[in-house]
């Protein structure tokens, strides 16, 4: 069973949107949901899950498991420029935890929480025999002047742009937890506006996260491999375009950014479908599948 | 490791609500969350899990599974009075299930969800090693004349209703798979507004969860074991009392409820704390503890 083939057929189950419910701006297929509350309030709604053996070796620190568990809701946020404001937290804890680890990690989730803007206000618990499960969902709002930034808005001529050097997570042997890009996401929405046409956060790869725009958006993607920025102790740009969970976000523009925010510009968006990358001798190399695509 | 330890460790560690933060006007300890949109918008956050081999026996149908992994985070709306308006699901599969298996899941998942007025927004995915474990978020709205209600409303002179028969998930051998009483939950809001003065849904068992809504209002509340409405196929109280996945709510009010709602009154509130049970016998039995504490 492989995930990209179940969740292009959900993304396709819902491909006609939502009939009598125009509340529903954005389901599943981007990094959030986009949803209007009652009184007509946009709200960003996300989950994701973190597995012990799957995400994570067992042994790992607490606060590590945490700041992950946390961080990778919270990108989703920020790959749409918002904010997070409230999370819920359900564990499925293995037996053989003791309540004092218990106890740790669902401390270390809720400073992590509340240090990210989004307080831990619910959540849900299990004992279980299986590896420890954490799902964190994160409601959050758009940023209040340029709204949701989708993937499905780059257009030909835009500039596709990344956050900052990739791979450093793998280079970690991966034990960093990177911050998500709250506030430089928020930063290039006051910055560019309605020149910021798209974005994504680089979870899987940027090859593969790229490929994603470049579908949501009926366009073509191309990487310049010379130009990809290598993070401390990464060899290659095969291995910095493969190499996801660094958080940085890649965007697509028709303006540059201003250059204090530190972004690279890396490729460019034109007409057609896919994600190539142009290599260092002059080949074009299909990127659609560079990255993790989980599997079993 | 006991789930009702954790579980008033996280309540107790937030007691003293989010300083700064009066957005969130409810946090862990009740049914859901409740929290005002940046607009002001009032909005139920609520989050649970069904576990293969916890919740449900390896081999159930698809269509059961996906109507408890919904209905148990609807029947969270329902005991604040609300009205579930947007749901995410995570999925953790076994990887031994096929591709088929998988859509047919998720595609059951979606169908339940809308029809009780949530649909699927989004969701999160992973192939795991582990029992299969479905994570269901809803975003509810609450009665817009009631507003929330919560477990911690009940008064000392109420009476203590149920909304019917107890125990028929555990008669069916945990076959059945309830709706959520999402409708006579907004009757009740109806017709009894301000008089509604608590609920929650027994999903644990009536002894306690009405021990519950005892311990967060801060009162007593006695059962009369002989007005408690047995299910078919529930041969005794203590069963009844004992027995959740039901979805039916309790709930304590200064009013009567309409007869035609066919609720059943089983006992009162009182200065005091904790939940008891009289007994045919003329007893007094500490019910706190009838349920299902799930622990290993």
């Amino acid at each position: 069973m492989r995930e990209s083939i179940l969740l292009s057929q959900i993304a396709a189950a819902t491909a006609g949107g939502f009939p009598g419910r125009p509340d529903i701006l954005v389901g599943p297929g981007d990094d959030c949901a986009v949803i209007d509350s009652p009184a007509g309030d946009t709200l960003l709604l996300t989950v994701d899950q973190l597995i012990e053996g799957v995400h994570y070796r067992p042994g790992r620190p607490v606060d590590e498991i945490a700041a992950a568990a946390i961080g990778r809701a919270a990108s989703d946020i920020a790959a749409m420029g918002g904010s997070p404001r409230f999370a819920l937290a359900a564990a499925a804890l293995h037996k053989s935890h003791q309540q004092q680890h218990a106890t740790d990690l669902f401390n270390a989730m809720a400073r992590r929480a509340e240090a990210l803007g989004c307080p831990l206000v619910g959540g849900d618990l299990a004992i279980t025999d299986a590896p420890t499960t954490l799902t964190v969902t994160v409601i959050g709002a758009p940023h209040p002047g340029r709204g949701p930034v989708l993937r499905s808005g780059a257009m030909p001529g835009d500039l596709v742009f990344v956050t900052g050097p990739l791979g450093a997570a793998r280079a970690s042997g991966w034990t960093l937890v990177p911050a998500p890009r709250l506030e430089l996401a928020a930063q290039l929405c006051d910055a560019l506006g309605g020149d910021l046409h798209a974005m994504i956060d680089i979870s899987d790869g940027l090859g593969i996260d790229a490929a994603r725009i470049a579908e949501r958006s009926s366009v073509a993607i191309e990487l310049d491999a010379a130009r990809i920025p290598l993070a401390l102790g990464v060899g290659s740009w095969t291995d910095a375009v493969a190499s996801g969970e660094d958080y940085e976000l890649c965007f697509t523009t028709s303006a540059p950014p201003p250059k204090s925010l530190g972004c690279v510009e890396v490729g460019r968006v034109t007409i057609g479908a896919g994600c190539r990358v142009a290599t260092p001798d002059g080949e074009s190399v299909d990127a659609g599948a560079m990255g993790w695509d989980h599997h079993a």
